[in-house]
């Protein structure tokens, strides 16, 4: 066969050192966020039996988006004996997962006498969607969520929130604006209206559109799907210059707009002295079938749609046989914060980066036998935590110096056969181009003193 | 549809609450490991094109192992429409990374221009295998690879391998042994006795399940195979109580042999003053076809099989158009490391699992109205990493501190409304039961003075 491609295939992505080390960083941080809040780590497969994915949870409107494995071995051969152009999913027996909210709730299902409830849950991972890949939309990226199962009460979702929004704050990122709304609320508009529930969904999936398309655009999608009828209506309850105060919706959902209102003022508390704001946005309504009560969006002048979001599902964990247990989650978009955070650092990103992906001190190898010397002196650095390195190879001196430049080594440390003898090392500041020396049972401690002042 | 499945396909795994946080600590720990050596992180993703998988680089020995995505969309209904049960494949675009050196080996091909040779990476995470689930045997798990591209020196390896027998040592375990072996020692033994490629490959085969089988074993495969008239030679060559001294092949091969004795030696000198060892196994062989010199694994008394392996594969790179590159990298078998780990660390696990899984600081709510103020004084431990948790419902205190008990709080802080008006906290030792009261504007320091002293 000829030569291969060294290209991941399309929508999937290979990362750059900075950006790999980058990535674990944030990562890091984003974990420590959670903790700090008290909630606790899980991990789920990412593959998942497509009957899960393909349930109620999932839904009709994310099959699409389903990688599905084939089967192997005498059952794939049996699968295709039987199977036509209608039936190609008997030819698979497993999906991947494309969001982390149905693997939660099957995990707190399966694990539920061992934990203990209220449940706040954290959860980090790969998910793929089979979509047309795009600028900025890739078919594997990462999904942090948090999760409180067992809690009815607007103190887990302020709890979820003040945990995401953290993370944001600790990633450096400003004007971070959160949205609220509640799904009763809408509901309750319906029913006043008397409105059906599947002619609902239909308008609210133009009215969520405002953002991308304007008033007119949602009047025009909502004619053309044959509710002008209800335009005069939707005029004026969501766009009236009054909509976006929630205290004008009391008559509706007098509990719901309590709840939202205590929630608000928890978040604006947390976000003062900080450039991230909270609104009521009664046209925000989220895609997923199972919300149930509270959702909310994430979003930032920087970026068009949402960087991140979530809400309440009551009912989503009876899909898997349990008693009737209330759920509030929400999820942040790795790869658009990553965005942010990039930009965000800047300048200071050299920095952080350097840590990350350079070196502390280089060892030049001035003679083969020197090799296993350095490497114990090298050892007793790394034991420190210092990056350290010795170069694998009886290169030239000029090559090995010209490695270390390239990879950024703040300080060299020669040990030539002299050296040993005379028992030192000569420290080089790669920056200052200064130079010491050193006896060599100093030399942990002076480089401990420079890279760990 | 009926209730959904608790539980994750066969072979695939959830980790519970202890588990995530002790794995997600152990990857810490080994990222931070592998830098100190300078080793630099990539990632890779979790797919790759059919075509690479099934390369020469995967081999037809691995086809099985490949987890395959379905196509979608038309593409799907064209190839269904002409594809025979010999050309199921053709179903499919995409497959599962099985092990990470070949998206390793695609990964510096592509970035060749943009990196620092001899470029030294580490890599972690999961890999795909569609074998039969066993005991300790998963179809979803994690490996964690070093390698050293473009140097041909027995320095390379002895990074590596210092690097991979750290990650061990500050896991706290005991007791590894490094085997080491050369490909081309086995094929100047093959040369000098003139048997042929594959027969020689069906021999190796053979004698690499010398661990499993023994002596008789190995000897009975090797004669049914029809290589009895090679049996006398094989016996004193392999299995002389001199075989396991590298001196004895020097005649064969006195190249590598010096290689593997530098190499031998710099290892023990690692491992002085450890209880790890390091020898020299002429019937260790390696299943990869890629390997083309030196090759090691790592086993341990308590665990069958081993718990990582690599060896040198100077030709995988040309697969994807490049220059000849010399490569060397080895890999740790995630899983295994965390088997050991778990025990290794016995008693001490409480400890490091308390300090990731439990709440440090616990504050009941007395009022609805004060949760706020509550989360107030959260948040300001939190920005201090401590992990601090508002009991997120309004429910009776006897529940609040059965839960903060449940989870492990070290402290709880009680500020009911009388404290509020003396602005004073009281805080409680929840393992001596010992509490006292401090004013709220030192609440921060007492609390850092215990969990952060």
């Amino acid at each position: 066969m000829g030569k291969m491609s060294v290209k991941p295939p399309s929508g999937f992505r290979d990362f750059t050192l900075q950006e790999s080390a980058a990535r674990t960083a944030l990562t890091r941080q984003i974990e420590d966020t959670y903790r700090s809040f008290g909630f606790q780590q899980i991990s789920t497969s990412v593959c998942e039996s497509l009957a899960t994915l393909q349930g109620k949870g999932g839904g009709k409107d994310n099959e699409h988006l389903i990688f599905k494995i084939m089967r192997r071995g005498e059952s794939l051969q049996k699968a295709f004996a039987a199977t036509t152009v209608e039936t190609l999913d008997e030819l698979t027996d497993l999906g991947m997962r494309f969001e982390l909210t149905l693997p939660l709730a099957r995990y707190v299902s399966r694990f539920r006498n061992d934990l203990v409830f209220p449940f706040k849950a954290f959860h980090i991972g790969n998910v793929y969607r089979a979509e047309r890949p795009q600028k900025g939309r890739y078919r594997e990226f990462i999904q942090c969520d948090v999760d409180v199962v067992g809690c009815d009460s607007w103190g887990a979702e302020l709890d979820s929130l003040q945990a995401i929004l953290a993370v944001f704050f600790n990633a450096g990122i400003e004007k971070l604006e959160v949205q609220l709304n509640d799904r009763r609320i809408l509901d309750a508009v319906a029913k006043s209206w008397g409105i059906s529930g599947p002619d609902w969904a239909s308008i609210l999936v133009s009215l969520d559109k405002l953002d991308k398309v304007g008033t007119k655009g949602v009047r025009e999608e909502i004619e053309r799907k044959g509710f002008a009828n209800h335009w005069e209506n939707i005029e004026s309850r969501f766009f009236a210059d009054s909509a976006s105060n929630l205290a004008s919706w009391q008559d509706l959902a007098p509990k719901e707009v309590e709840n939202l209102s205590l929630l608000s003022q928890g978040l604006c508390s947390f976000c003062e002295n900080s450039s991230f704001s909270v609104r009521f946005n009664p046209t925000m309504v989220r895609g997923q079938e199972y919300y149930t009560g509270t959702i909310f969006e994430l979003h930032h002048p920087d970026l068009q749609g949402s960087l991140g979001g979530g809400g309440r599902y009551n009912k989503l964990l009876e899909l898997f046989g349990g008693p009737k247990t209330p759920a509030f989650g929400g999820s942040i978009g790795f790869e658009r914060l990553f965005l942010l955070y990039s930009k965000s650092i800047g300048k200071s990103m050299d920095k952080t980066q350097a840590n990350l992906t350079s070196l502390e001190v280089f060892f030049p190898v001035f003679a083969k036998d020197l090799r296993l010397k350095l490497q114990n002196y090298a050892n007793q650095l790394r034991r420190q935590g210092v990056c350290a390195e010795v170069f694998p190879e009886s290169s030239k001196l000029k090559q090995q110096f010209r490695y270390a430049s390239q990879r950024g080594a703040k300080y060299t440390v020669s040990i030539g056969p002299d050296e040993f003898t005379g028992q030192s090392a000569k420290i080089k500041d790669m920056a200052s181009g200064e130079e010491i020396s050193v006896h060599l049972k100093d030399l942990e401690t002076e480089i401990l003193a420079r890279c760990r002042p």
